[in-house]
């Protein structure tokens, strides 16, 4: 993790080898590839890109020495196609992961991996699915923001009615504190991050691209809004293109990383329905917001209604059913961990919220002399940790965070 | 039974006195009375009317000379309250039920009661609601008719989707040979009606009152086909007004008498919803049409969609749920009973369906010499009985029926 990385609390276990070697598999393997999870469950990222860098006869294979078999006969990969590693084979050796994590550390961003205090740990519910490390860009701790997300997905070419349901629900759901997970795509996407942006609330685009890559090309603005206000996010390195697979992958991520997916708007065999279907595998909630009958549009989603996804109207009822969070709802109770373990950047907002009355964005960010993106980006993950509430327009501390507070000014 | 009911086969087992005393007792009792379900269980309908005309001291009550209560102090009808029991006596005296069986007779209808071989016995799943008896008129068979019978209901103030979606829905139904059941209000009801009389099908009235008394004022043409092509029934005798318990009531018997009901357009607390949960109660399916999440009229609908009730966008999705009608579904496995136990209007029509291709209704009629809506009213029975199937706009018979003549024909 770079020095200025923002985070809630500190620290990352992983070393400098194992992201460089996380990063150029990211630029070696397609996202989702199991056969490579499977790989690298076995011998560990670096473990994994060495015998693909290594000699092609198996030689680093642990079991070289047993068996029967002629030295030049072993498989490294044994069950893995031979074109496959070819291909992986080819694609390590041309990656260049420092190069990588310098473009994207310019650009403000970072990229995450297993065992980072910031990784979300509901996407090591993929198994060997799991992405092998995220590039992202934003101000905002993931794995806080995370808790406390729902997926708004749908067509491309939506209705006026869809665009109006997913602006209304991103909007009711920032306004509650919920982060709005979509995949900055045309249509239901889009309003769906406009709404969560324009209630000021947070909202994080999953690319099927590298983070530096404004695809579409049409939402090149709505895109660097999100990496202002929100978080953009991806399994490719910097410069990867979106491919028809890349965006199916795309969407476990989406489904894996949120509390619930909900479909506003889908044709029979849309996209769409995937996201809804990898939730439900994940024992994610799936959501449909209902539409006309008669709506071509709205018939993928009824299809999900007629099986096991949960028919929602408003933010309200997506709440009801994603809110109940158990373990991971320590909004609810108060705050996890004490205020001395919160990162500086994040323990600084928490100060410049006023002991009493919601207050804006705006007016917090000038008490604590940060820029307001920012500060809105330390307040969702406060909000996750339990120390803030929305209320309105603005932010107070919740009951708990208050008493610790005043507990603490009495003792000082 | 009077001589001219029709009925697929034939007899009945109630007696003329066990009749007129259910008569009497519909306009005595409202409908849906448990109390007087429950008496009526104990004593039959005519001991509980004796009671009801006998004098006011339980002098016919079977317990009269046990226990120690003085003889004017015994109560007749102990846990029904005096006012209610009051309020019976004097309706039972006023009651005239052999005038109320002429009035109905006149207008071609009967008034049919539990033993009755018409008698749908699916209304024994209401109990002590079970309606007393039900009047009706119209050249059909009930009990058959209601083998295969969905109801489709919903919103008097509804939208033009949702007249859209019941006419849509119940042409679809008739074309399948489904019989479509409602309540002949306005909005939703009607459209459900008169799709499927368009589609030249089935359908039945339930009132909340007379079945002599037009109401909605501005059915009465409406109602009127109703009893030349289908059927309309009540529990309320001749010339009774309804009244808005009498709606709610009414709805348990369209609920009890169908496979499944199907809301098309409902409001928050709309009285159609208490069809579809009078429905779940009885065990019987219950489905919704969806509409825009930002509708009120189907702000109900989504709130049952919520519960258990199954969203369904078309009438193949509505036969796909009641169709599995198991030991309920002779059509599916050819005829139940012989040609030769058929009433003999009834196999004087299917002797008229042609051995081979579908043929109209009209055809089929004019080689009867029967009325069209009466051949159309056989045709039904015959398909429920499994005899005929629909294809497209005709009929024809189905394989078993088919080679059940054949072999007739082989054997003469």
């Amino acid at each position: 993790m770079t020095p200025d990385a923002p985070a809630a609390f500190t620290a990352s276990a992983a070393s400098t080898d194992e992201r460089l070697a996380r990063a150029a598999l990211t630029r070696t393997v397609e996202p989702g590839d199991e056969h490579a999870g499977r790989w690298i469950r076995r011998y560990g990222a670096t473990g994994f890109l060495e015998r693909l860098l290594g000699p092609d006869d198996g030689r680093l294979d642990d079991d070289t020495r047993s068996g029967d078999h002629a030295h030049t006969d072993r498989d490294p990969f044994p069950g893995t196609g031979r074109k496959r590693v070819a291909s992986w084979r080819l694609r390590a050796t041309a990656a260049e992961p420092a190069r990588d994590l310098d473009t994207v550390h310019a650009l403000g961003g970072r990229f995450l991996i297993p065992g980072d205090t910031e990784w979300p740990r509901q996407l090591d519910d993929l198994g060997d699915a799991r992405p092998i490390g995220l590039w992202f860009r934003g101000p905002a701790d993931l794995r806080t923001w995370a808790l406390r997300s729902v997926a708004l997905v749908g067509a491309r070419a939506c209705t006026p009615y869809g665009a109006h349901i997913a602006t209304d629900l991103a909007t009711g759901l920032a306004g509650k504190g919920w982060v709005v997970v979509s995949g900055a795509a045309y249509g239901i996407d889009a309003a769906a991050h406009r709404g969560a942006l324009a209630a000021d609330g947070a909202t994080v685009a999953v690319l099927a691209c590298g983070v530096d890559v404004p695809y579409p090309r049409g939402h090149d603005r709505l895109i660097r809004r999100i990496t202002e206000q929100g978080l953009v996010a991806g399994e490719l390195p910097p410069g990867s293109h979106p491919t028809p697979s890349r965006f199916i992958l795309r969407n476990r991520v989406i489904a894996a990383l949120t509390r619930g997916t909900v479909v506003v708007e889908a044709q029979h065999r849309s996209g769409s329905l995937s996201t809804a279907r990898a939730a439900a595998r994940l024992g994610r909630h799936t959501m449909g917001v209902p539409g006309p009958a008669t709506s071509a549009l709205s018939a993928g989603v009824h299809e999900l209604l007629r099986g096991d996804a949960t028919l929602v109207t408003d933010a309200e009822e997506i709440i009801e059913l994603v809110g109940d969070m158990g373990q991971l709802a320590p909004a609810r109770r108060g705050p996890v961990l004490p205020r001395d373990l919160l990162a500086p950047a994040t323990a600084h907002v928490l100060e410049a919220v006023p002991a009493r009355g919601p207050t804006p964005t705006t007016v917090i960010a000038q008490r604590a002399g940060i820029h307001p993106d920012e500060t809105l980006a330390k307040l969702y993950e406060l909000h996750s940790l339990g120390f803030v509430e929305r209320y309105g327009a603005g932010w107070q501390l919740t009951n708990s965070a208050a008493q610790a507070s005043n507990a603490r000014r009495g003792g000082t």
